[in-house]
This record gives structure tokens, C-alpha cells and sequence, in this order.
């Protein structure tokens, strides 16, 4: 078994950097804040004897040798990275049990044949830089770098310039590296493991997903002087739009989502009506032809209801994965771990997408969930036990280590 | 008559200073560009042999001296600062057609037994530092000086720092003046003059207004990985709080309006259920009863809205005014000038609030105003022709004219 109080403890010194205003973390990628986890991290790894390589999208890859110089790497990891108001366990559990596995087989004494490397993905969250999983993507060979390098945030900073700001543009070409295998471990971020009363997830599967960003265009008018019959009124059909996103999400439930994060007004001035509304709609389902079905509807329906107070309407696709399986040998070995160690378990389906997914395309992937509580993440209120983090990184200890093989 | 060419050559002149994007203008109150239009209406001023005062709200009064040293002035002007996509002409017209009726009365030689003030009021707009009409509010004794140098921008700058800053503080006290009448010439900013085929407007009215800031208490959540039921989700409670809005509106026609103008999600990010979504509501009618009736409705439907979701909603009223009469002599006076010029008039009440408002409260004060393009104002779109500039100018002329007796 792990030791839950070093891993506990490491996740609470991470958390101190990038502090939230809440008690939880705003350590978004490739800010200052990123920039000091990445050293902390690395400093922690080169203790447990690791060597770091940096590729040129900053994922970080800390190695463990094995003892067959021919066998490929068993790779376990996550982010480092937070949403702006994020929690301190999304991401960092997944890290910080990677290196917890190290210093455990460090403890013991045991080498594995294949070597493991523990993996910090850049600009999992895609909270600055849209998509999510941007890095992983990468290596995937989802996007191409150039795409990458050319993501803005909101102030219209590049991925590519903010990287190299921080300092970690690595020499490796992305997805040169080829995987045996990528194990992550992950919060659930929603409630299913908690109303169950299970510790362990073990995750077949994880939902599809579209990012969908709208902009409307209306006309912008003095709010007091303009009749209502003469407005063409951007935020209106926003409202509209919003309720119809919601209907599609209901109409396909169970297993759907659908729900709008981020919006912008345009003036954003009390007695002007809006010229410009932009927003994103984030819906996603484990089923591919429902994924479908809710996209189409919501493309057709969307001009539609714009159409009819005049407003313009344009959709942009800016994030998108399709339902994945996971391996199914893998998910044997994370239930038989479960099983084997004596916690409760359950097959989960992913609500979130992860970097999981898209390593799943290069090499045989799944995934361990513990709970967190009321489900909560994405929110600086989001939180798990000492207990719950370390059975976890116990389940991911041993299903790493078969794979790994002694 | 004025002096149609000079006139126009002063507002293209006044456009100059803090350009817009799209031909418009962003000259928002307390701003560097205020300032910067501020002393080039002063050079102007001092040109044409007026002296200029400055209370303690940063308002300007530029005066020509009567013939008679116990007559009261009678004020003519309205503002130079602009929303953030502004046009050229929205307060403007009425500050610079001040300045051409002394120069005016200049060329022809006359006095005038009442003394003739041009006022620049300070944040009419409002869109900076809520509310509208600020220092006039002040001036009529509607707000307290403290209050109005409290107010903050969007950066959370306040409004007496910022005029500080700019270096607008006069030394008179706020509403020490007394006034013998005060006229005010605006463009309409809404359709009906350009409709009607009609010149002049004659402002009998003004429309009260409300200005409700509404916040929306959700839970930040994952937009992924949280169930449709469990979601506490303050963006949906907007979108139906705006259709509602809507709905208040169409229920009062004719003659009333309602619009939300400004919106902030928070923590506004694609993959975070908003926490917190505040907007404001803009709802307007020249109708007492109604706008009583309309106010009460939204802040009774928009908390039963949001509980349905589970959401928190507060709303607090930060912009008010009654419907206004303005005084039927100088009513009058206005509807015979335009008569006598011979230029087409109709009666009108005003969708704006303007500063002619908060004047009425303590001086007989009435309006007048010209056609704009398609009605359309708080765009940089806005648009107006020097003959429309001049006609009105011609009335505001032969009304002050006669209310200052020669
Ligand atoms: N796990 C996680 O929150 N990933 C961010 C991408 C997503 O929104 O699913
Ligand atoms: N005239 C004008 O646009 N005033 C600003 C206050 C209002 O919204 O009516």
C-alpha cells in the first residue's frame, strides 16, 4: 500500500501555490502560479531519483527506469493546472499519485521491468485556452502544435508566447514518446461514487463531448428610446437559446448533459442593448448518435430563434471528443486491484473528460475515480478525504504495477 | 438664426477627441479623453468672452453676462461624455448648440437681460459610474455628494477619485446655483421624429425609469460531470428572469420597455456552471401607475423564478426616476419657435432620461430635440444631418432667447 499521509501532505503543499480567494486553488495553466508547481513537482521528482523531460508543448515526464532497456513505459499522470476557481485535488491527485507510486516502490526496494514515467499534461482544464486536454491532444495527434501555439485567452495572450514566458518549452517533438500503457487517476467530480457509498470507480467509458461557442448579433440601441418593436435584441434570443440547450439536455435524458459557462455582453453597458452576446454551450453524452442528434439540434435550432428577432447567429465548434471505451484488460486490472484490496467499487462512466482520453488513441488507457464530496468540482469548495485520496492511489499502485510488471 | 456650418464643424471637432472603434466615440465620463474634451469646450467658451465655473461634481457652467445684475440665468446645455460605443451627436448637440447661441448673439450685437449659462453636466451617461445624470441628480439635490463620489466603476475606481484624478474639481457647491429656466436640446434617439417626418420634437414628457441590479446565486459546478437534477444553475435562471422581463414589457404596450443591457458570469469559464450570474434590468414608461406595477412584477416573479432552481436572487435598485412634465410655458415657447421658423414640430415624450430631468425638479425646464437616423443611439452608427443639427439649434435659439429677454 501507499502511504496516505505523504501523498496527503503533498497535496496540500501544492495547494498552497496559486491560492484560490475560497480556500481552493487558481493556478491556471501557463501562468506564474503553473510555472512554480511545475518546479515544486519537479523538485520532488528529481528527490525521488527521476529524470524530467519537457516536451515543446511543456508536458512534463518524470522516469522511473526498468529493468528491461527494450520495454516501453507505463505512463501515469494528470494536471497540475486549475479553473480559475478551482479545487486542490482536480488534476493534482492524479499527478502527486504518480509520484507517490514512485516513492513507494523506492520504499520497498522494487523495480519494475517496464520503467514508469509520471506525467503533468499542460492546459488540461481549458479554462484559458480553449480546448481542454490541449496537450494531450497534441500528442495524440488530435491538433497540430501550430493550432496549439495559436490558442488565445481572453486577453488575447498566446498559448505559444505564455509558454515560453514561463520558461518550459521543452526540446522532446510532441507525441514522440511511444506508451505500454497510461493509467490517471481523478476525482469523480460528480455524485454518483458518493450516493453509491463506493470508494473506487473504475471507469469504462468516458462521454463525448461538443464546445460549441455562439455569437449573436444584434443591434446595439439606447434601452430607454428604442421601442420594443424596433429591437433586434442579441441578449434576448441569448435567453432563448439558453432554454432551448436546456430542453435538449432533458429530452435525452438519462445520460445527457448540457449547460452554458461563459458569456460576454457587448457593450456591456446598462442602457444599451447588446450589439454582441457571445457564449459557449458545453453538452456531452456517452452515447455517440445521441452526441450527434443534440448537436445538430441545437445548430439548427440556435439561427432559428435568432432568426425570428432578427439577430444573427454563428456557431463555432471549439472542443470536441468522441464517447471512448477504455481497455478493457486495463479496467480488469483496476477492478481486480479493487477487489483485491478490499474496497468497494463500482463501473463508472466519465462525466468529465480527461487526458485519458485522448492518450486512449495512442495507447491502452483507463482510469481510477475516488469520490469527492456532494460531487462538487470545478469549485473551490470541491473536497475528498485522506482516506479516499490514498485508496485510490492504492488501486492505481497495483494496476500500474502489474502492468508494469515486476 | 444660428450658424448651421459652425456648429457642425464644432461637433466633427468634439468627435475628434477619444474616437471610437467604428466612427463613433468613447469619451466615458472621467476618462483622460473627458478631460481632454472638457478644456477644448473651455477654450471655446472662453473664446466666445464667457467665464467658466466648476462645482464640486465637475460640472461646468460657461456664462454670458446679462443686463440686468438681479436676474436669475437661464441655463442651456446638457453633456460631452459618451457611452463606450457612443455617437458623435448624444449630448454633444445640446452642449455645443449652447455655445452657438452666444456665439450667435455675439454676431448680432444683442444682450440679453438674463444672464445665458452653457452647462456640461458631469456622467450623464452613466455607464461607467451607474447612475445616469449623475452630477445634475446631485445639483437637484436627488443624490448626496458622498453618494455620488462613492460610486464605482466596473474597476472598482470610484467617481471621486477619477474626477480628482482628471483635475475637474471646482470649488462650488453642488446646486448652489439658481436658475431661471433650463433648456436642453438632445437628438431623440429613438424612430419616431424620422417616422412622422417631423424636424423638431417638442418634449412635453419624459419616461420614468428603474434600473434593478439583479444577483443570481447558483453553485459552480462541472458542466460535465453534473447531472442534469443536481445542478443549482444561475445562467438558466437569467435566461428565463430575461424572457420574463420581456414578457413585463410586451404585457404593458403601448408605451413602455424593458431590456437587460449588462451581464457578468462568474466564474465565467466554458467547463463551470456559473456560480454567480449578476445583469441589470432596464424598464421605462411615462406612466407612473404602470412603472410602479411593472417594477413590483419583476421583483416579484424573478426570486419565484430562480427558487423553482434553487437559486438565490437579490435585486437592488440602483437608478430611478419618476415621469417628468416639463413646464408648459416654456413648452409653449418652444412649440411657437419652431412655428414661427417654420420648421415641422410634434409633441413627444422623451424615451431618454436626460439631465433636463433632475433640472425640472428645481427650475421650470422643458426640452427639444431632432430626428436621428433609424432612431439608433448608444452605437457609434449613430447619425444625424447638419440641417436636422441646425433646425433644432434655431428653436433652442428663439426660445432661450425669449426666456432671457432682450
Ligand atoms: N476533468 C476536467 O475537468 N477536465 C476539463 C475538461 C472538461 O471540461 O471535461
Ligand atoms: N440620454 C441618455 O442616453 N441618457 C442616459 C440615461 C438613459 O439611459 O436614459
Amino acid at each position: 500500500r501507499i502511504n496516505g499521509d505523504r501523498l496527503w501532505e503533498g497535496l496540500m503543499e501544492m495547494a498552497k501555490i496559486g491560492p484560490g480567494l475560497r480556500g481552493g486553488n487558481n493556478r491556471q495553466t501557463l501562468t506564474d502560479a503553473d510555472a512554480a508547481g511545475r518546479s515544486l513537482f519537479q523538485t520532488w521528482c528529481e528527490a525521488a531519483g527521476m529524470t524530467i523531460g519537457v516536451d515543446k508543448m511543456g508536458t512534463m515526464f518524470a522516469t522511473r527506469p526498468g529493468t528491461d532497456p527494450n520495454a516501453l513505459p507505463v505512463y501515469v499522470g494528470s494536471h497540475l493546472d486549475t479553473q480559475p476557481t478551482g479545487g486542490k485535488y482536480d488534476g493534482v491527485l492524479g499527478v502527486l499519485s504518480g509520484l507517490e507510486i514512485v516513492r513507494t516502490l523506492n520504499d520497498l526496494g522494487i523495480k519494475t521491468k517496464h520503467p514508469i514515467v509520471v506525467t503533468n499534461w499542460t492546459n488540461e482544464e481549458g479554462a484559458r485556452f480553449a480546448p481542454a486536454m490541449l496537450a494531450s491532444g497534441v500528442f495524440a495527434g488530435v491538433h497540430t502544435l501550430d493550432y496549439a501555439y495559436a490558442r488565445t485567452d481572453p486577453e488575447g495572450k498566446t498559448f505559444g508566447d505564455e509558454l515560453k514566458r514561463i520558461g518550459w518549452v521543452g526540446d522532446e517533438e510532441v507525441g514522440a514518446r511511444k506508451m505500454h500503457a497510461y493509467l490517471e487517476y481523478h476525482i469523480e467530480q460528480g455524485p454518483i461514487l458518493e450516493a453509491e457509498s463506493k470508494q473506487i470507480g473504475v471507469v469504462t467509458h468516458c462521454q463525448g463531448l461538443w464546445w460549441l461557442e455562439v455569437t449573436l448579433t444584434g443591434k446595439e440601441a439606447h434601452t430607454g428610446s428604442t421601442p420594443m418593436n424596433l429591437r433586434v435584441n442579441a441578449g434576448l434570443a441569448m435567453a432563448r437559446i439558453l432554454e432551448m440547450v436546456q430542453a435538449v439536455a432533458m429530452e435525452n435524458q438519462p445520460g445527457a448533459v448540457g449547460g452554458v459557462g461563459q458569456m460576454f455582453f457587448s457593450p456591456n453597458s446598462r442602457n444599451v442593448l447588446p450589439g454582441k452576446v457571445v457564449f459557449t454551450i458545453d453538452i456531452r453524452t456517452p452515447d455517440q448518435a445521441k452526441l450527434d442528434r443534440m448537436r445538430a439540434k441545437i445548430e439548427a435550432e440556435a439561427p432559428a430563434i435568432a432568426e425570428v428577432l432578427g439577430v444573427g447567429c454563428s456557431i463555432e465548434a471549439v472542443g470536441h471528443f468522441d464517447p471512448i471505451t477504455f481497455d478493457p484488460v486495463l479496467v480488469g486490472r483496476v477492478r481486480d486491484a479493487a477487489e483485491r484490496l478490499g474496497y468497494s467499487y463500482m463501473d463508472l462512466i466519465s462525466g468529465a473528460g480527461h487526458d485519458a482520453c485522448w492518450a486512449a488513441r495512442v495507447a491502452p488507457a483507463t482510469m481510477v475515480m475516488c469520490p469527492c464530496v456532494d460531487g462538487l468540482s470545478h469549485n473551490e469548495d470541491e473536497e475528498i478525504s485522506k482516506e479516499w485520496a490514498a485508496a485510490g492511489a492504492d488501486v492505481l499502485f497495483h494496476a500500474a504495477v502489474e502492468t508494469a510488471e515486476i
